[in-house]
């Protein structure tokens, strides 16, 4: 398998977190997405939304978006229940994530990190105030102590989750404050082959 | 089955459209969102996150959110292929809907429609800009002619994506200048048993 990947995206981190916990072989194509290398014809043919990650399969498919790549790769595994109902529970916190999670917290953690939180400040406040109030539901999501986000098993929903919710403070909103988020983001980090390889911003990410 | 619905959601009529085109019979309740209903403790037992859809299966279990309510709904039916790789591309357009579509489009849409997009004006504007570039994404993924957004089969995949873009022009984002996206919106309506019930916004959503 090939992943079209950027070192300092946590989406693209979703998808190698799982393929080492699956002792899945891959290569890594890093593809610039602060140099827009994302929106060139080449990678429009990978996925029409112009991003990564997309994972190439040993047929040449490609699969885009990180929650699909993380469910493609967790089929058959202990990370994805068969249950038809617990499978649920994993697609309502992914869907979750997806929705409520990356779409203000990466994105203002994105304007702060490039230095455009500023000239962008209503929208990032914006943001900053959206992903509280989705960290709070986490917050009540595990407020049961349950050791993981579905229940008592790790799956791909506590990968998915993980990305942005422990980066969190660099948005501005403190994923810790929440004693039940924490130690969450504890037993995550303590699962067997977890490695949190996020890379800083580039030089070249900075706002002129 | 019970479904925790608001008539004026267009996320709630996914789960509406999928529900009666797969004949089943369901009670819905409506949880009054512009009243906060959906923040109540009563409902956020329902869904930690306080939104509606949510379904509630005979046993008594819940599902939160309108993706998870389509996939668990149309397992084993026509609407979800059985493919390992086909259910890859049925996700990749889900989750492409839900961080990329519903979070601005149906956002920008909201402020608009309750009279709140001049108050919240940078914030609008950027939405809208990003739901016209997801929108060329789109027309992107159907630019092969293709009938449906994952090949020649009509899956929820179709259904996810026809709530917010057959509205989009209410955010101001108009779906239709993409001929492809406008034929495929009207291939959509026409399979069996389709149909658009969405409601209007009520007058209590006005902002005051």
């Amino acid at each position: 398998m090939r992943l079209y990947d950027h070192p300092a995206s946590a989406n693209c981190m979703k998808a190698r977190i799982a393929l080492r916990q699956l002792a899945i072989p891959y290569e890594a194509v890093t593809v610039d997405l602060f140099k827009r290398e994302t929106r060139t014809p080449e990678h429009m043919a990978r996925n029409p939304d112009g991003r990564v990650p997309v994972l190439e399969l040993d047929s040449g498919a490609m699969i885009p978006e990180s929650g699909p790549i993380l469910l493609y790769l967790a089929e058959g595994t202990p990370l994805l229940p068969d249950d038809r109902l617990e499978r649920a529970v994993v697609h309502q916190w992914m869907f979750f994530e997806q929705n409520q999670i990356e779409s203000q917290l990466a994105a203002a953690r994105f304007l702060v990190l490039t230095g455009r939180a500023d000239r962008y400040r209503e929208l990032a406040d914006a943001m900053v105030a959206r992903g509280h109030g989705s960290l709070s539901s986490l917050a009540r999501g595990l407020a049961d102590d349950r050791p993981f986000v579905c229940g008592d098993v790790y799956t791909v929903a506590d990968i998915a989750l993980y990305a942005y919710v422990h980066c969190a403070h660099e948005a501005g909103a403190d994923a810790r404050e929440h004693g039940t988020i924490g130690a969450w983001l504890d037993r995550v980090e303590a699962t067997p082959g977890f490695e949190n390889d996020l890379a800083p911003f580039p030089a070249h990410a900075m706002a002129s």
